[in-house]
This record gives structure tokens, sequence and C-alpha cells, in this order.
């Protein structure tokens, strides 16, 4: 028996409606590429997300047709947000610190048709577009007056010429929610860059977990900053919760140094900001040299690489709260969020973070487990660690035009090629990329682990670990170390740094000094790289 | 294009399989009819679950057959919440206040199949098995130690016995998730009583509503009191969000005065309760003439009936936070939320108390609106009042079988039946029912605020104000009135009453005293009953 209740698909035009409604003075503060600060509201928003559904019908895109975009986060690309896909079509946010030849490869694969870029990415796009074949459209995020003259660009539009001609009287069109809405390419450093699809119903199912008490933990009395890119993963889903929520929005443009976000947080009265933990070190650097403080900040969410506990401390010094998330492109990206349970309120500082610490647990609406190599799930200790698996509302089912093979086991869990243990209580620990993960005598090191300490000694820059074939053990660990300038540290004095650190078969074998570790756009040590610039490198075998 | 997005069902079983992964040793509290206490975990929950749905498929019972509850919060009811919904059958939660033709009539016309019941309730089932034709099991929420000898109730088993002969390890099937999971009746002061049908998606997607922020803000730090029963629309669908969030539940049974209720807080550290009026009456009286305190308790949810400013004042200081609701049997029934908004946070105290005395305002997933009498929407002034209307993902289509017409207006809002204004921040204020408000000169009177007034005297036990015909006004308020004990005014002196308090024209026509005003299972007035006993009432007219 069907209920009787009514029937609307969740879709992402509902949330700009809803923000327009009953939040209409909510306020999207952004720094703008042209520098200054600019302030409107979820109405001005909704509007202006009319218009731009409207000047893609003019253009004739059709249901589906994907809008691409090179953008800081500001209130224009949020328009776009709701625009493209409020509209029915698929909107493509680039990485513009990707390689050229990986940008022209990506907006070939997706076949954009139309492509808005902040005028700061003018070089880029110059430098790219004739051999993007499939984009019709040029669109720069500026007014008329802004619009960079004789760009070499066929018939580039200023957005505000571009939306300015339509009259903002649009009515968002009723489709099937599991249709596509955006895409995200993933950072590609193995084989050919692969997107995940999102749908309509897995963008507004992880807005709502998302902004739960124990996510982000959004609300009409917030003020929100997301530092993390909203071409990073849709800034974690943050612009599609702030308009379920109401908050406040704050969007730093291309503005991301300490300073500015400082000034930022300060100035807009921010109450949770989200980002990485690269971005993180640069503000915590600005307020310790400035002896500055956070008035209103409560609360930062990490994720993207893990927080350390000094990073943790040093929040938690300041009066902010840090919440570990966890999660990856082909997860919405958030799999999990490390808010406290009740029984750790009574524990003693440092033992609540070291729960903290932890990437965090299932949010509902994604589950995940922990399989060893048969295939069979592995127990919550906090210990064991396996291959971690997920499953759920807003998780891929596979990868674009079905590329890059079913990333799917034969029970629907996606294999998110992370390594990691969960405990008792359900909080996910990552230990190591799948593929990075050194197998030594039938046990497994985590080349995190490893690397780690290596970077806990004064005289190094960075340093690698990987596995390296071995006659006995199948692997045996190595570090690749970058040594801080004017620094020295001799081989044998590393490898004796370990000695109560680890057990004696996790310590590295071999270490090999180098200049530099080849890094991704997202600042990734591309570790498949290192391998094969070691392809000849022989482990000087003594057991 | 569809996005490649995993597509699963949004179903009920998977809260209970979510809270038992992730929140195992979540903690259920809850004071049994026995008297005791009784403590249990989400991990108990979802294995007795399972046994609930396999001892339903032991009696061949069939996916959406109806299983009907007479029984107060505890968790026997919990798992059945979870054990008839998950396997694919339909909660049938009986008011078991109604009058007995009144619960014979719903059971058969649900076609109830199965009845559970706390043995508390016996009587009431003794008295009515006989004409319910449709029961073909009956089972008393208890273990064989306090099951009735010689009930009369044919086959009658424990529930311990029932779900004891079953294994704990059952697939909950996969199904459409538009299938219906429960559903309630409506109280029914008018006409017969019409049910309301929810689904599996439309309960989930209310669940994560609620559990917002802005809604009633669970997390897994809290632990939460719902004293609003399971038999009242879901107890206001905490029991889901519960399970969604992991987050403590405490369930109060049968004992709801106020030291019960204030000793259950103490005890076990509640932060959040929810419940109507009446009841937190009780619990203030209590708390007050003990000169006690809440140790924990930050917040407390109420609907079901307008919060008084004195009863806000009271939990206020008191350290409570009130947080205002809205909503209906047809709404799931969470419509609206009373949270401030940032713009709130400056105000001065009284201020904040006059936005938080309204119903509150939209969550995402159901808009609203006040039209007049032509269906246009009116204004957000906060002033102008029309009929309330509703829309969303968890607002009945329908009623039950189809029966009592279509609630829907042409462009799908359901008419809720209330009179309301909505003002700039999207707050509501619920005015009066369409069928009570009083026609006066082509101008609305409020019937509610007019007997809030005289209710306000001192020798006013309970008035109610209705409208009568009137030659040239169409129709004017009179008030009837019940006196409080010993206590004398009168007509001329009440009338007099409202002299600075509301226009001249607002004022009513005339005082009837009675001994008695009728009242509904739910406790509210029944304003057709007193129309119908002053059907030959002519009012004496002088204008």
């Amino acid at each position: 028996m069907l209920a009787s209740m009514q029937n609307h698909p969740l879709l992402i035009s509902s949330l700009v409606t809803f923000a327009e409604r009953h939040h209409r003075d909510g306020e999207i503060v952004s720094r703008r590429v042209e520098g200054d600060l600019h302030r409107c509201t979820w109405r001005d928003v909704a509007a202006r997300s009319r218009q731009v559904a409207r000047a893609l019908d003019a253009q004739g895109l059709q249901f589906s047709d994907r809008v691409a975009t090179l953008a800081w986060n500001g209130y224009r690309h949020l328009e776009l947000y709701f625009g493209v896909s409020g509209s029915g079509r698929v909107l493509h946010t680039i990485n513009p610190k990707l390689p050229a030849e990986q940008l022209i490869w990506i907006a070939n694969h997706a076949e954009d048709r139309v492509l808005c870029f902040d005028v700061s990415f003018l070089p880029l796009v110059q430098a790219i577009h004739s051999k993007c074949s499939t984009i019709l459209h040029y669109v720069a995020l500026c007014d008329d007056a802004h619009l960079p003259a004789d760009s070499g660009l066929p018939g580039l539009v200023s957005y505000e010429s571009w939306i300015g001609r339509q009259p903002a009287d649009y009515e968002w069109p009723v489709f099937d929610e599991n249709s596509a809405s955006s895409m995200c390419y993933t950072s590609g450093t193995t084989g050919k860059p692969k997107a995940a699809v999102y749908s309509h119903r897995s963008t507004i199912l992880h807005a709502y977990a998302v902004a739960l008490p124990d996510g982000f933990n959004l609300s009409a009395t917030d003020s929100v900053l997301p530092v993390v890119p909203m071409f990073h993963v849709n800034a974690w889903g943050i612009p599609y919760s702030a308009a379920l929520t109401g908050c406040k929005l704050v969007l730093p443009g291309p503005a991301m140094d300490g300073k500015s976000i400082h000034d930022m947080i300060e100035n807009e009265q921010v109450t949770c900001a989200a980002g990485v933990p690269t971005i993180w070190q640069m503000l915590l650097a600005h307020v310790t040299s400035g002896d500055l403080r956070f008035s209103t900040l409560n609360r930062t969410v990490i994720g993207g690489a893990a927080c350390s506990g000094a990073m943790l401390e040093r929040f938690h010094h300041l009066g902010v709260d840090v919440l570990h998330a966890w999660g990856m492109t082909e997860t919405s990206p958030c799999g999990t969020l490390g808010a406290l349970k009740r029984k750790h309120l009574a524990l003693p500082a440092e033992e609540r973070a070291r729960v903290r610490l932890k990437q965090g647990r299932s949010a509902y609406g994604v589950d995940m487990r922990v399989v060893g190599s048969d295939g069979e799930e592995i127990a919550w200790d906090g210990k064991t660690f396996g291959d971690l698996q997920v499953k759920g509302h807003w998780v891929i089912q596979e990868y674009f035009k079905g590329e890059g093979g079913d990333p799917l086991d034969g029970d629907g869990w996606f294999r998110t090629g992370d390594v990691a243990t969960i405990d008792e209580d359900g909080y996910l620990q990552i230990t190591d990329r799948t593929k990075d993960v050194i197998k030594s005598g039938g046990e497994w090191i985590s080349s995190i682990a490893i690397e780690n300490i290596a970077m806990s000694h004064p005289a190094v820059h960075m340093a690698a670990c990987i596995g390296v074939p071995h006659p006995k053990w199948d692997e045996r660990p190595i570090i690749v170390v970058v040594k801080r300038p004017g620094m020295e540290v001799a081989a044998a004095n590393l490898i004796g740094f370990y000695e109560d650190k680890v057990a004696k078969w996790q310590r590295p074998d071999d270490v090999i000094f180098v200049d530099a570790i080849p890094l991704g756009a997202t600042g990734k040590m591309l570790k498949n790289k290192l391998r094969e610039m070691l392809r000849d490198y022989v482990l000087p075998v003594s057991a």
C-alpha cells in the first residue's frame, strides 16, 4: 500500500526557493576578485539564479548540458550553483590548480557547453580555450566595466550583462530527483581523471545530514565561512546546507592568507569555518604572530587531510572546537564527522582530544565497514585495519560514462582505496591509502604513520614512505626525505629516531635524500611518481 | 541525464540498523507499566525489532497489513515502531483516550490485524474487542509473568513470548520508499475520524528536519524525553530522530505527573523534553512548590497548543529555552519550529520572548502561506491574517481511503483549517481555527484572542468564544463561561473587562454562564457542540 503523502521531488531549486521565502534577508558576504567586499541576501541570490536559468535557456542549453566554472568562492558562483542545477543543467566545477592539459582533457570529457570563470583565471582560459572543443560560450564573472578587452575568447560576455538581460520571473522546472545536478573530477593521481556525477536527491540528503548538530551544526544563528573551495567537492556541501538552514554565508574569494581569513572571521562574526589543514596552518601562524584572538569563531571543520594533535590543541586553546571530517569526491564528500558522543563528555581533555583526532563516525545516510583481504568485515576494535568501504545515499554507484571500472564490490559497497580502523564507538581512523600501505611479512605497515614520525624530526622538511620489494618480507618500507634548508641529518640517525616510536619491524630500512618530492594539484605527494623514480633502486638487504 | 549515485530507498529499517551499528550502546530508558525502570540499548532495540518482524511473518501478516498499538512511551512500543514498519507493515498507533465507540470505529476502519497493548489498557481492550472484527491477534506488552489470566481475549499472548520464540537474524526487506509505514487518525471533533498515512520517505525526511539545530537540535550528546505520547503523531517523530542521531531516549511510560517527570529529567540527565502545555503546567507546579531546579535540561519543545508568555518566562527563569512548534496529524506533525535567527540574538530579552511566543518558522521541507478568501497569498506582515496552507514532503496528499474529500487546494496546498499571520521573518502565529474565527462586518475576530482575555479574569475558570448570527454584522462574538468555584462575576463586568484590551467592535456582545464546556479526547473545547447547545440562542440586538 502506498502512503497518501505529498510527493515532491528533492530538487536543488527548492533550496534557494526556501531560502528566498524563509530567510530572505539572510546575508551572503563575498570577497570579490575585484578586491572589494560584496553583500547580498538570499532574495538576491534566488532572483539572480533565476536569471542564470533564463540566460542558459536563451543560449539553447538543453536539460543535462554541462556548465563549467573556474571560480573562487563568491556570490556569483553561488548563483550558478542554483541557477545551473535548478534549471536542470549540470554544474561542473573545475579545479583551477590542475595542469592545463588536464583541464582541457576534463572539459572535453565532460562536454562542457559554457565556461564561467573569474577574471583572475583569464590567462588560463586563454591558454586552453582553443583545445576545448565543446565549449560554445565564455562568461567572465564580472560586470562590463571589468570585462577584459581583446581577450581572444569568442563571444566573451560579462556575467552581469549575461544575466542582466533576463527577467527574474522564472518557474523552476520539476523533474526526476535522480537527475544529474553537478559533477566533480577526482584529482587523478593515477590514470585519467574520473568524475562523480551527483544527483539532486543525493545533494539534498547530504545537505540535511551535513547540517545536523553532529555535522557542521548549522542554524540560522550561524555565520559560516567555507574556506574550502566551491570547486572542491562543492565546498563540502556548505552552499546547499546554508540555503537549507538560512545561516549567513561568508565567501572568501581568492584571499586565503592568514590575515585575510582572520579579518573576515572577525568582521563577519564567523562562528564556523571549514577548510584543510594547510590553510589553517597559515591562519594559526598569523594569529600566533600577532597574538590575536577569535571573538566569535567556536568551531572549525577540518578535512581533506588529517588534523594534527598540535593543531587541534592550538585551536582548542583559542576556544575553537575542531570537527574532524573524512570524505572524498566519490562521497559528496562527507562520509564521517568527528562529533563526540555523550559517553565522551566526562572524559579528561586529552582523551576527548584522542577521539576528536580520529576522522569521526558515520552520519545517518552513509554506512561504512573495513574488510580484510577475504572481503569479510573486520571487527570494530580500533586496532585491526582493513580496506574501508562505504555505502549510502550520497556515495557513487559508478563514475561518469561508466569509465574506470566498477567501483563497488559485489554487495554494493564502494571501495574507497583507504585503509582504516573503526573503533567500538564507530569512529574511523584512516591509516593509509590501499595502494601505499606496505605489506611486510604478512603484516601491514602504515606509510603515513612512518612518514609522520620522520616529519617530526627537526631536520626534515618533507618525507614520503614507500614500500620496496624484499626477497623474504615481500615489501619493506623506506623513506624519501627532503631536508630543511641548512639542516643536516644522517640516514642512520634518522632510522635511529624511530627506536622508541614503532616496533622494530616497522622501522624504515633505508633513507633516500632528494631535493623535492613530486606533488599533485591538491598538494598530495605523488607516490606513484616516486616509485617510478626509484624503479631501479635495490634495497641493501641485510636480513 | 541521470546521476551515477547509489540509490537506496529511504526506509525506516535503515534507521534502526544505523543506530545498531553506530550507536550500539546508546541508551533507551523506559518507565514501565509494571512500575519499574528498564534500560536497554539500540543494539537490543534493533535485535528485538527483528524478532517483531519475524513474529508478524509467523502470523502470516502481509505487506501493508495494519498492526495497532494502545501503548505508552516505552521500549516495547519503540521496537514495534521499527519492527512493524521496517518489515513493511503499517503501524497504527491508537489514542487510548478516545471513547470506546470511536476506538472500535477506527480499528475496523483501519482493518487492524494485530493489537498490541499495555496491560493497563486491558479493561478497554476487553470492552471493545468483540466489536473489532478485523483483529486476529492480541498481544499484551509484558512478559508471561504479567500476562492477565482469563482475559477473555482470544489467543492473547505476552509480547515477550510472542517475540521470544523468534530468532533475531532477520533481513529487512527492501521496497518502495513511498510505501505506507504508519498511520494516525485525527481526533475528529467534526465528522468521522480521518487518517493520515505516512510513508517511509516522509518519515525519514521529517526525522532529518526535526533533528536539525533549529529543530529539536538532537545530537549523540543529548538525552531526550518525549513526554508527548508515541500514540500522538509518533511522539512528534522523536523515536525516528533519536535513531538517526543516536541520542539517549528517555521514555516516561504512563507516569506524567510533575514529580515523575522531574525525577526522570534529573535522574536521566535529560537535556531536551517535548510535550504539551498542560503537562508542563504540572511539571512547573511541582518544581515551584518544591523549589526545585533543572540541572541538565536546557530546552523544551512545546506544541499541541500555544505556550503562554508566563510559561515561557518560567522556563527561561529555570534556564530552559522554549522551542515553540506548530503542526498537526496531517503534517507528520512538525510544520514550524520557533528557533531564533541571527538578527534576534542582539534583541532585548522581552523582544526575543515575543519571537519565541510565535509558533515558529518553516524547516526546509515544508513551505507555508496564508491566503485570503480569494485564495491569493497574503503579505507576510505579521498582521494580516488568512487561512494557513502548507505543502511539503511530510504533508498529506489525501486521507486514508480517499475519504474526507480533497484536503488540497488547486495548487496542491493543504488547507490546515487554521487562521494565522506570518511575519516578515517567516514566523507563524496561529490566530484561530478557520471554523471558529468570527466574521463580523467584513472583519475577522480571533475567537482565541477573545477567550484568552476572558480566561485572564480571576473569576473565570474556562471560556469559549463563538460567533452567533447577527442581522447587520453577519456574526458577532459571545463568550460561554465557566466560573471558578465560589467566584462571581456579572456579564456586564466581564464585557467591561475588555475595554482597554481590544477594539470596541471586537468585544463580545453577550456572556452565557454554564456549568461545563464540552471537551474532546485531546482536551480541546468542542465548539461545534457548544454551537449545537446554543442553536436556539438569539442575540440581544441593540445595534
